[in-house]
């Protein structure tokens, strides 16, 4: 079985492994106190171009990192904007009302976000005489790469930055796909940028080479206090922390997170080009690992029997269904071969 | 100053305030088990053709209502479904998501919802892949009338409680302004149809005469095993629980409630005639006491300097805002002839 | 039936539905806007010697009050103290819980709260190792007069909030019995005293005069922002927010909720006489409206079947019960001669 | 520096770090649905003489682990029962009460608690006329190994599921150092009895020689509906599960996780005779991998000059201070060598 369904399907970069051994029996305070955390904290600081203004918080997975990043920073009257098809407002089992807050959306274009559209939706949102009953805007929710794989521009983050900041509400990035995104095609977003232009973010480890694990960045001394506490509180501190730590301070060494991310892309384009040159059309033009096609019903069947598993999106047309092919760093040239092989005998 | 803003602006009927006299020092015991809040129960049992499979609980107001009876109905992994517009998505400052479940949307006509967007809302989500990673419909709000002033039909409803039976989810319909429903004009649906149709309903008290307080209605042996603490635990527990009781007694007593409907909606016929008669064209065409209308923005401003106030409901366009003026039990004929003389002067 | 069950047992004190009568057709704005709500206001700040850093709010119901203060008062790392038996620790169905907050528990001596205890409790939490894993105590409740109807003296007051002051953490009193706690046998705190020692504190209507409504008094300039919305999402807002204010300008008005404290406690002595005089022992020396007696069972058996009813308190021992003997404003001479009569007929 | 602190100071035992790596490349599809996960369940399964009434389901951590599985059972009026000291009710930063449900707490005797108080706190709870007004007993919570390192003996866990079967609540038992627990000294209990006694339990992983990970075991049949659905809403759902699936498959493989266990315990019984050969005394005589003695003041300040960690645990009394010294499957003989040699030079 090969299987391009997603990003998250095997385990973790083998310099993690390794390094994960070499530090096994290495003792290590709990609850992400460690020499290990500190070490990845400073390193991706550096790497964000962070000083003293920024800190560093390790939590196992995207939802749980979602949940306790809006939750803890919202005001008890403020809810999260989010486009939306957002994982926040869609795909995370209503993990954000459960904290007590909702989540507020505006249009997804693609899975972005416009900011002339969120700029509307506050100031008509403030002009609306019965807004003290109603869930006030507190905080930005976008994701890059989106939940279909597409980027906002340098120039894009910014228009958004400045809406959030000219009404005072934390713009909050989501960055599972991170490394890919940042590696995307024709991108002009670095790691600097986005530590400038959001309040707070998140650096994607599960998805990009790690095991398992998320560090969210706070850009502008803005952590909350006791954020340990608010981990704890919401299921998120591990008592092993060294786990995150290990892994992120791995992925921040001698630029691995940018090499994931760049191999992870030089995949997708020999993905691109096998799906191309099968003559699939794109459902959306993706610059990243997720990469989006229409397929005929009977390919799609006549690729599981032949045990290629792309994953199942949405139904086009009567005959026809959207799949998702993922790349990442552990794509194997010979499972793209194969790959290449089996569409060649595809009823495309 | 004569306000027709809403059908909350005055007291309570006065059968309500001599009853609350002649009963003021009688002893009763506390939290709804006094024998006004049973002989009201009784009586709206009664009404609505419910024999031992109803019961009644009675809240102190609307927003409350329907988070507790949301969320004690929701199983952990639902949400409740409401149109875009519904009272509970909009204008309860995210009430339903603070008690933790997420208000899934589907699309409003005029504050309606369609059974057949409905029912393909829940069937796709069910095909879904990834629906164990979203919120489950596990409820459907509806509000009779809406916050548009429209009705359902008798088989708009009875498709809704089809489509509601077909995946064993309640149907729950909010009647915050139920007496002017069911005395809508052209409708055909009784309480009796309400209670057949739905699985749970309030008979709304705040806007149809009383001082404060609404009766939830379980209509199919349904009431949540110790509904009182689901109460009590969301701070919707009266002590004087007898504040309830005495008034949906009067209500219930000798039709007072639906000689309300029937009064409010005669006040209304006067004041659509009024509006009717000045050229004002309606926004939407509502057979209930709140009345849409376009105005121009200078009739407006002159409306309020001679202290007419209609209330602010959006902007329609440069030059244009629609307005509501809503009619109910209380409105006098004087304030109403002082409306048809302020519009006959004004810039209309 | 005669009932000295509770002090919620009867409707309003006749000056309140006049009042109510006397405005019934005056137009009001929804949501606590109204002028009779400001009234209210002014009059209670005044009273409470409190200048512009004084607000109100009115709230329908004593859990309700307490779950929203608390929630809206609470940062999200921070629990509510109070005694082992604090209404909000015991009998209000985990309502504070509800909002995601744990109430921590000090000792409760005859259900007060020792200041040394207090500061012992959370000098210790600071020393704790592991307190970052803990609730932080953020806030702490009291009720005057006690749930066993005691009182603290000003300097117990005092100590309470040099403590609070000292940490930085917000002193509230719950007054669900404030009118009789003020005028409460040998007590020397007054009003201006609780607002001048308390952060936040409310003013029971409910049990003191009103139909229903407490009046939350913030002290010094600490109401939440947006603490409308706060209500509106936890169903405590009222559409028809006048009934509350209507209630509380009354009451304030030529010194009622002064002169129903002194009612209630007139009928309160004249209660103590008569139990005295039938020689059963107290089992708490409660200067304020509750009255606790150890009574033979087959003694308060008698007195059920003479219509005769007490509160059951608590199982004292295989024979005797501990029950609670309630004045209040209400409270006619006739009733207390009845039970003056039955008692002498009692096995006592 | 060589720490005793806590049981979770190094990494994972070796054979997990090697099957990490011999399935690194391995395909598995997300959210603990892959063959790993599969396969650990039906080890477990067996190892618990479970059949199809049995279930498992992976989670992070032990708080998450406690949260998910309280919440997702508890209905909505009840609360979950623990002593006082229980790891709930402490030190997981009001994590149960964030889920909207209270801790109820009965005494702790070393952090046991007695069936027959249990019992006595229940029947007491619906003897209490005013119980509609409090959280019910919903489950009961238990460690074993308790946070003191005791254990129930196999009659006491009887008489505890017998009380908890009586009332139809569910008994669930945090077993975060159940290796230990299980190879304790003098204990009767064995992973079956865990099985048969309890509801619902999980088998630590953190503590026990996993990176991270619990494995909760429902006995009964009775896995809440939708459990996958309940674990994301709480951020509990791994995307990679597969990484707990490898490491749970591996520990119950050729008995593993019993091996740990007695290693641990056979560490223990190195440190303890240290601990004896150094005449500290035990402040609690517990059979498992935490041993708690009480030491003087200065010889902990020369253990931490000699860089010999133990745990503070609480002060004793002026001069004295209780220390918890962790053994675990990976403490060192040569560490346990240095233990005992800066002890015997050390002012005891």
């Amino acid at each position: 079985m090969i299987s391009f369904e997603n990003d998250y399907l095997t385990g973790a970069h083998p310099a993690i492994l390794k390094r994960l051994e070499e530090t096994n029996l290495t003792y290590a305070p709990g609850y992400g106190t460690d020499a290990f955390c500190d070490s990845a904290c400073a390193k991706i600081l550096a790497a964000c171009g962070l000083g003293d203004e920024g800190d560093v918080a390790f939590i196992a997975g995207g939802t749980q990192t979602n949940a306790v990043v809006i939750a803890s920073m919202l005001k008890d009257y403020e809810g999260v904007v989010a486009a939306q098809t957002g994982h926040v407002a869609v795909h995370e089992a209503g993990a954000i009302e459960y904290t007590g807050h909702k989540v507020l959306t505006v249009p997804g274009h693609e899975g972005k976000m416009y900011a002339e559209e969120l700029d509307s939706y506050i100031s008509v949102f403030y002009n609306d005489a019965a807004h003290e009953h109603m869930v006030f805007p507190g905080m930005v929710y976008i994701s890059h790469p989106t939940e279909y794989g597409t980027l906002y521009t340098k120039a894009e983050l910014e228009a958004l930055s400045e809406v959030c900041g000219r009404y005072q509400i934390p713009l909050y990035l989501d960055g599972a796909r991170l490394a890919y995104g940042l590696a995307g095609r024709g991108t002009d977003v670095t790691l600097e940028d986005v530590a400038r232009l959001t309040d707070v973010f998140y650096i994607g480890g599960t998805k990009c080479g790690a095991l398992i694990g998320e560090a969210v960045v706070f850009t502008k001394g803005n952590k909350p206090p006791h954020f340990m506490n608010a981990m704890k509180k919401r299921g998120a501190l591990l008592a092993k922390g060294r786990l995150l730590g290990i892994q992120f301070d791995t992925l921040f060494t001698d630029g691995l997170y940018s090499e994931i991310g760049r191999n992870g892309m030089a995949a997708t384009e020999k993905l691109r080009e096998i799906l191309s040159g099968a003559g699939l059309p794109y459902f959306i033009d993706s610059p990243t690992n997720q990469q989006f096609v229409v397929i005929k019903d009977e390919c799609l069947s006549y690729l599981k029997e032949q045990d290629i598993l792309p994953e199942f999106w949405e139904k086009y047309d009567e005959s026809h269904t959207v799949v998702r092919f993922a790349a990442c760093w552990s794509t194997s040239d010979e499972d793209l071969d194969t790959l290449k092989k089996v569409l060649a005998d595809a009823p495309v």
